[in-house]
């Protein structure tokens, strides 16, 4: 049977060219150009109730939020559609457009496939884009590094537990799990200042845990710092739990930066920018990961985040 | 509902970036960089029963042949995994990295996620080739052009159709349908003096129409001038039922070129090939379709090919 990590495994053995950057990225780095794809299966990614729109923004904002990771600018993408031919496609075409359009990545190509009538839709995003001078990578980070995150954590897993209680919900916490903002301008401006950046998809606690392996490093983090939103606080409090709902929810895609000690990315960002960044923690020395907040030590949840792979 | 040819007008009036050159093509065309991506899904593009070593074979080659039509170089390819946790995948990948091996097309990247357990996979890749000076579209040909085939037709077709009266059917047919070849080094001496190219993926009739309509041409095809292997030819003979069946079968992954009357590719063809190319008709005036064999003209079937689009 094949696990999760030994599949992974086999896929780092394989992705031996330099430009797979040991697939311990989020994105493939040739040349000049950063590459990333994202798939969005119904049912595993996205609810089979979600407007088909936003389905489609949701393909597009996942891949540009790892283009925004390593401060990309976006350049085109090829979309692999599953057709079940109903309207849902049309629909979905016009939220990935809207999507595609807000934040200039033009649509190139791809394939559309036919799909049996009962099979769950997978939907896939090849985005591409024009990399600065310096790309971070996840393996950067250094002991010492503060780690920041960009925009907010937990809307989206709040906004999913409200659908999951009842599908009509709505209201900005909905909207941050449908259509998610990908931070494209933040990540131009602070990723050429990481030492390791990457965007948080699966989790802070899991995310972080991500960097800090793929860097040889541990964290220590800061539950009381989170970047939590108004619309969240009002649903969901700010008490521990509340927090470690946040810090392992999942589809933020919120940037998790690991920046020098001495560098304060308030005074690099542009100042139009209406976007939270607050500094989280640190990484540590390997191995040792210390969750706390204002009232002490918080032991480790068991589950750091949500794993999309199977197992 | 949504039809194909909807869906595509959809696509078509999203994608108005040069690059995709109005979808009109198999590929998008960025500076020098040829895209493409193709998407196989269990029980429509290959038999669940099928070695996932020969899926995995087949979705890097099918690809690969994409731009092999555009005389393109590989350069690396983003995997899109869908896994419901058998050793199924790490058979796959194991075929696809002999493929990948094979033709110099490094594995960069991509994303693995997990899937509902009775769903059907669904598989995808992108694959980026380096072009040479001049990438034929399939818009390109004009009235006259002779149309080529590099490789032979109707073997996969075979192959499938011994597949389906005997699941533990063997030999050269099989392996066409299983473990196509892509015809790079063929693409990239011929393609570059065609005037339009790609590889015939969903039967001989159906693309020619298509290389045809996008052309503003018509065509006139010899179904005797038809490139057929000796085991096609044992297997299925040779008569007009036997060559309408190739004609129309798919998966050939063979190359279509429209070439200028006066060019014999056989003098440009490097010596060591042991690629068969035939020349198989020409490009008409608009909107003529005449199907001919040695015994006259030949009614076109109502099925030119094999469509993979939901409708």
């Amino acid at each position: 049977v094949s696990t999760e990590s030994t599949l992974l495994a086999t896929l780092r053995r394989l992705a031996t060219h330099p430009a797979a950057r040991g697939l311990a990225d989020d994105v493939a780095l040739l040349g000049d150009l950063v590459l990333t794809h994202d798939t969005l299966v119904e049912g595993v990614h996205y609810l089979a109730g979600d407007p088909p729109e936003s389905v489609g923004w949701k393909l597009a904002a996942v891949n540009l939020s790892d283009l925004a990771a390593k401060g990309a600018e976006p350049v085109g993408a090829l979309l692999s559609l599953t057709a079940r031919g109903t309207d849902w496609e049309e629909r979905f075409l016009r939220g990935l457009h809207e999507a595609c359009e807000s934040h200039g990545l033009p649509l190139l190509g791809g394939d559309t496939v036919a799909l049996p009538a009962a099979a769950p839709r997978v939907l896939g995003l090849t985005a591409l884009g024009r990399a600065g001078a310096i790309v971070p990578s996840r393996s950067g980070g250094c002991p010492g590094d503060r780690l920041w995150v960009a925009g907010t954590i937990g809307d989206s897993a709040a906004g999913l537990r409200a659908l999951r209680e009842d599908e009509g919900a709505s209201g900005p916490l909905v909207e941050a799990y449908r259509r998610p903002q990908p931070l494209l301008a933040l990540g131009q401006a602070l990723a050429p200042l990481a030492s390791a950046a990457m965007d948080v998809s699966d989790g802070l606690l899991l995310d972080a845990t991500r960097m800090a392996e793929a860097s040889g490093c541990g964290w220590r983090l800061d539950l009381s710092a989170l970047p939590l939103s108004p619309a969240f606080r009002a649903e969901c409090g700010t008490d521990r739990a509340a927090r470690l709902f946040a810090a392992t929810g999942g589809d933020d895609y919120a940037l998790l930066l690991a920046l020098p000690t001495e560098l304060d990315p308030g005074l690099t960002l542009p100042k139009e920018t209406s976007v939270n960044i607050a500094c989280v923690g640190e990484l540590t020395k390997n191995g040792v990961f210390q969750l706390a907040d204002d009232l002490g030590p918080v032991p480790l949840p068991e589950r750091l985040g949500y794993e999309h792979h199977s197992s």
